[in-house]
């Protein structure tokens, strides 16, 4: 018996990093895959990413967010009895992530000057369009010694770094705020009010062999457990279904 | 010192055969990886299959092609001293081949009524549009015991097993119509008229630092080696080219 966790995201803020988070987790598996296949996919990730950060204003919703969890820290650090060395260790790396943030151009700006991808990218959103004969310099590119294409890995990698580095601690810090509580989904359905919610982490047992669906927003929301017939068509669960739910 | 080798089609036919190997590589290659990230893009590469194999008339395309190779075959039979017993195996493969394909529908169309690929379809077409959030059933079915995705694949795989058998074929048939010749492009450059050529094979040293781009027809052909200057622009390389050819 394993359990599946599933993340809801209550707003368009949370949505997007956890977006860039999942195109990280593919950029930099397949940075290290080390084949040609991967390398293919790494761009892909990398576009994705791009154009995921492109949208909105980003840098100020990460800065106003790290703001946020500064002054919880210094807030926190008031109270008697707190661990005050494993407080400054984390008020540390906030204000070093927001400190980098600030001083930093756009994000992805870097990306933007890159006369080599900017002669692949689009071609990575056509199907099957990244054919040796859509893209010979990419075939070139991708045939040159592993140490040149690492050395390129890396240099991209490292543009990306800050970005993966605020994403994490800001997703971490939202992620702790919540605590996971054992509740019952009556007919399959749970609904409750809350205050300021930004993220529902839910937590099945894969013998309930239903998932959760989630619509709502930061003060209140509904889960409809949903099963898979045996015609792979989604019908709601109608029996009661054991969860574990965490409000970050 | 190593080569690389290019493959540049001169109709839209032998474009699309092209596509759809470059696509079935990589769907193979991430079936079998055994990881969630291989998943996402054993799906990202189905879809843009089945996007491909939509456009045009493949099946008839084949069908023709298949044809010309086992008229081929019985008019080469007829000479003296050739290898009967490789031919007709050649043959016996193509009829094959052409057999199993008229008797099929539409290619694709078993997966126009698989619902569950219906329902996570077109998420993969939008950046990073594929979280736990957006397809949480896909989320539940990737969380799945390895035995059950793995029979889901093998489907899938059986599904597109003679469109593999039959691309693969044809471009087997179409590849060994060449015959490599060693030249020299003065200046980067070299052109050429041909009879009926669908297919240039193109191979040249690494440390050429060259990667050759063409333009052409089935009857006329040019090739322009071009190089990627430090700042990653595309020059003409000025250079002689030594490179090999083989036209198909």
């Amino acid at each position: 018996m394993t359990r599946i966790n599933y993340e809801f995201p209550l707003n368009e803020k949370t949505r997007t990093y956890l977006r860039i988070e999942h195109l990280l987790t593919q950029l930099h598996q397949n940075a290290n895959a080390g084949d040609q296949n991967a390398l293919y996919q790494f761009f892909q990730a990398l576009f994705s990413i791009l154009e995921v950060i492109e949208r909105g204003d980003l840098k100020s919703d990460l800065l106003k967010d790290l703001e946020k969890h500064e002054k919880k820290l210094v807030s926190w650090s008031q109270y008697p009895g707190v661990d005050s060395s494993a407080l400054s260790g984390l008020l540390e790396q906030v204000l070093k992530a927001s400190g980098e943030l600030s001083k930093t151009g756009r994000l992805g700006q870097d990306f933007k000057d890159d006369k080599f991808l900017a002669s692949i990218k689009q071609r990575f959103s056509i199907p099957g369009g990244t054919c040796c004969f859509d893209l010979p310099h990419l075939h070139y590119w991708l045939n040159q010694p592993s140490e040149v294409i690492q050395r390129e890995l890396d240099r991209w990698l490292a543009n990306l770094h800050l970005l993966t580095t605020v994403i994490s601690t800001d997703l971490k810090f939202i992620r702790e705020r919540g605590k996971a509580k054992n509740l019952i989904a009556k007919n399959g359905f749970y609904q409750d009010s809350v205050e300021h919610v930004e993220l529902l982490q839910i937590s099945v047992d894969s013998d309930a062999n239903s998932h959760p669906t989630v619509s709502g927003h930061k003060h209140r929301f509904a889960i409809r457990f949903m099963q898979l017939d045996a015609d792979m068509n989604k019908v709601a669960t109608e029996a009661d279904i054991q969860f574990m739910l965490s409000c970050c």
